[in-house]
């Protein structure tokens, strides 16, 4: 990795101490046009989603928070450094030296791309060994920046939130992994796929600050002006109104009407993955509000039918229910996507607003609206290729008896990767006196 | 919501793709100058102190921890929603369309105008039903949408962190809503109403959030330029002032010397509650730390005399105390700005900033200092008005039967809105497993 | 503290009212030009790291996570005042009327200051009363403020991150004290000395949050524009790469494969204290790798190794392992900023960037990059030996009899200072029905 950086990745003329000079080229009249001042609120807030958000997200499990936030933490340090070099590669390369000139939207063009291979973990979590892990992201970068280049570069479709790039790709091909690697024993370890009190509060910390950030990930890489402004509403509303949904789709769903948790940490999201392809659009404040509203409403009941019957039919073992979360509303996303650019018009937009929101210019000056929403929809059918067809070479590779993943009755469970003690009597495993321990009998039965 | 969000709201002219034409006839030289940059990372801010400040403040309770972090979620969502409206009728119309405009600005304030009803649950925390709670909310954002209108525009008072229009009116409504559900045999349920390890924990999450996002809490909407950074230094001092405060009398209050989560949780706070309306002014880094150090002091004894006694005596049952938190620092803070107001100079100010600090142009050109310290106190009497007449009603409605509160003994428990298990025995409640579980004799006695 | 800041402290010309004449005079186009605009989104997350990153990484402690995160807020609050004071006094005295104007950039150097002696905390945690942390704070921003000035003012070294100057110093400063307080039956409190499951989980929250925000922590003060976009860049790098490291040795460094908690909650961080002085510099991207690689090497292998051996033989009880975490990466960052400052060229930097990145100008604007060079090492020996001698001092100053520390076998025990229940049976320690829990007889034992 190293090496690699060392031949090709260089700082951009914005954060390169050329910069005043730079500046005075171009006449740029203060150090606040310099990117890093439009973008690094945003880079923050995002670099918390993919950490603490899908890391605290993933700690639900009853034994295994270590392994929820743990590797996620190891796989989104080892997939920014390679997402550096890959969307270089493909994005960014300067054709004049070779080298891939860095600043902060390559940071969090990085964080992005890592997102998707978190969210393919979510399906293969507590299943699958960090060594798969890695192959998983090594693999699943690759396939994004690839897939990223056809959807934004080649098709010239807009993506502002990743919908489609992010969302439906990375759901896809964790799914489709899940798949090949079926376990049929898992029932084996099925006292460990529940969550405790605690862990489902440590889980809503990961949920809120996935709620809270949403905005600032779908306008992190918008236009300067009123694109960042006009994605942080939509998205701000589209998250509002999933919430109402939610709570109320989760409390009439159950005999008793309460609630459940688990559609609270993730159902409530399914506005802003909705709400990623065409945050930047105009599609109104109650065009929002209807995409939250309707991407809740299948999201709540994804968990409550559809994952029981994944499991049982489609042999697809899903942890996290990311198809509820991240498939079926990355699916709506890019659908709404495509109807909204089609129907977009110059009274709306006004004359230049249409040609920057969807950067008309260059090869593309030419095209008109309808066209843009039937790119829009192919876009997403490459999305799905990619995560279907990728899913399933990455998995045949994963399922190879190498890689150390867990035994059938081992899943979910810390102590398979990392040096734990009971949390009942707060002695290791292996001592003598958690024998004593009056829990043992429950939760090894 | 749809609806009404569909006839009423529009995206301003700075989230517009009109912005360009905007910029270009208004002649601004940069998309900096667009609003979204002045403010937005202080809304992300205000919106982790709504969420997650809020939310897991209210998890301390030992067995309501869903209730504090997801009912708070609930509410806030639905609020922010109810509340672009009701501002928007109130503060944002405009003559010629009949439409509301928003920005970036709106969504601060409809957080703002949700941190009142949050407010108002913690004094009603684990005693009260999701269906109560909105009722709460809706009438609470009615009302805050109405008292902020008669006291920034019609009053001209300022109040740039809320320590009226906010903290005071939300806990005088919070307050008498409780008195009005006064519940004699709340006793039932005192095993519950208390405490874990781990939920105190939970609990410093949110202080802590609270505490270094108050800052931006009360910069958010302060006037560009100096207005943020003065209002930012004023609370930041005035909240290191309290947390020695608070340290030093919860130590000197207990005979072993030993401290109290409880004062360390909230009373630390109390010094941002009590900058909020002066924060603006040129209160003096000196006088901060004074302000601080005078609310951490009334706050701290609030929860160690006061609360016992308006349980015993006047019959209300403040969960979280928020008499200490909110309602007392935020009439010192209505105080403090209005002694500052009428104190207020020309050199101390310059000539220039005194007009900008209190706005005197247009109706209020003549306004002198003296007579707008009379206006701010005026509007302390109407937050507080509108805080006990405004619970008045609300509690009454709420004390209707129809809307499924808890009985007596529930209250305080997770277990009657939510799918819990047992935090000890991992085991569903209702599973014969749970009978066997050591602690339900504890729990349960 | 209420007095010195009345006589001594006053609004700068960016917060201060009078802004509106002074961006006139010097013919400033814009309020964004305000420093606020610039640092204040770096200054919040500076802020999270101080009071969550620290707060919540001390909390792995079983049973003083109340101390862990409580002490740290009260001596980070008191710290931010007196600090504020102090680096006024040294650094911003106004020569006309011996007045300190502060403004956010204040701020951030009083959080950066506070670093030093949480960093401190760390090698005492468990074992020190609250007064005498108290005592180390007050001397130890003395002594910071003295260290900052040589450093930065007289050898006029650069170090925007602080490696030298807060890591190293405060690291050596805090070990020193804990080798003065050596306890040598402190393997009385030996069962309270390790973590649970779930105060690990909650360790985890502080090592994310000070991850993410480390670059905002190494960019806050860096210079505007370029400056502040490479040292995100160089950080982010850095602490990715020692991500990876931690894991590939914590993993390869056990018999069975398993990761310890311990080093990634730690180690992880190590590439961002190694970057802090370098930050600003033409590191490269791959040379950030690097030195994030070597640091995160060094930082595991000392928890292997190293703080064992510190403890046996050379008598220094190091909780939190700071030697491994700041000491050790401190001064590899020292090392490495003072080989980059002297290999420095102009064909890298550029003629005007060189003189910017090192700001040669004024006294030493003939100052070559070699001599740069053999400045920034004696700002090594300056920060090495202000720990050493200052945290000797101290410890004398601490071990006196007066300050109500902990007895041996109440160290890393909450209830010595704060009023605790029990975290098994819920009950408080000293009521009869905690006799009947059932882990009493394990956790005492």
């Amino acid at each position: 990795m190293i090496i690699l950086f060392g031949v090709f990745i260089r700082y951009d003329e914005e954060s390169d101490t050329h910069w005043i000079e730079h500046r005075r080229k171009k006449n740029i009249s203060t150090n606040l046009e310099n990117d890093f001042y439009y973008r690094y609120p945003s880079f923050q807030d995002v670099h918390v989603m993919i950490f603490v958000g899908f890391g605290f997200l993933m700690t639900f499990l009853k034994r295994y928070s270590f392994g929820g936030v743990g590797f996620n933490f190891l796989i989104a340090a080892f997939g920014i450094q390679w997402a550096l070099l890959m969307q270089g590669w493909f994005h960014h390369l300067d054709e004049h030296d070779w080298k891939i000139k860095i600043g902060v939207e390559n940071l969090i063009n990085a964080d992005f791309c890592v997102a998707s291979c978190l969210i393919a973990y979510g399906a293969c979590l507590g299943k699958v060994s960090p060594v798969q892990l890695m192959v998983l992201t090594l693999f699943g970068v690759t396939l994004f920046a690839v897939e990223e280049y056809i959807i934004l570069e080649l098709l010239h479709a807009k993506d502002a939130g990743g919908s489609m790039v992010i969302h439906t790709f990375g759901a896809y091909y964790g799914l489709t992994i899940s798949w090949v690697l079926y376990r049929p024993l898992l029932s084996q370890s099925k006292h460990l796929q529940g969550s405790v009190y605690h862990s489902d509060v440590f889980a809503m910390i990961g949920t809120l600050f996935l709620w809270m950030y949403w905005p600032s990930f779908n306008s992190a890489i918008a236009d300067h002006g009123d694109g960042q402004h006009r994605a942080v509403i939509n998205t701000y509303l589209a998250l509002a109104s999933s919430v109402l949904t939610t709570f109320a789709i989760s409390s009439i769903s159950q005999n008793n009407g309460k609630l459940d948790m688990v559609h609270i940490q993730n159902a409530t999201l399914a506005g802003g993955v909705a709400m990623g392809t065409a945050s930047e659009f105009m599609i109104t404040p109650y065009g929002s509000l209807i995409v939250g509203f309707c991407s809740g409403i299948v999201s709540t009941f994804g968990y409550l039918f559809l994952t029981p019957f994944m499991e049982k039919t489609l042999k697809i073992q899903d942890t996290c229910g990311i198809h509820n979360l991240h498939a079926m509303p990355g699916v709506i996303g890019g659908i709404v996507g495509a109807i909204t650019a089609a129907s977009a018009s110059e009274s709306v937009y006004g004359q230049e607003g249409l040609i920057n929101t969807f950067d008309f210019k260059d090869a593309v000056a030419n095209r008109t609206v309808n066209i843009q929403g039937g790119y829009q929809a192919a876009a997403l059918f490459v999305a799905i290729a990619f995560g279907l067809v990728g899913g399933a070479l990455v998995g045949g590779i994963l399922k190879l008896p190498i890689w150390g993943d867990p035994a059938d009755v081992n899943c979910f469970d810390d102590d398979v990767y990392w040096e734990v003690i009971c949390c009942c009597c707060c002695f290791h495993k292996n001592k003598p006196e958690h024998v004593l321990c009056p829990f043992f009998i429950f939760l090894h039965q």
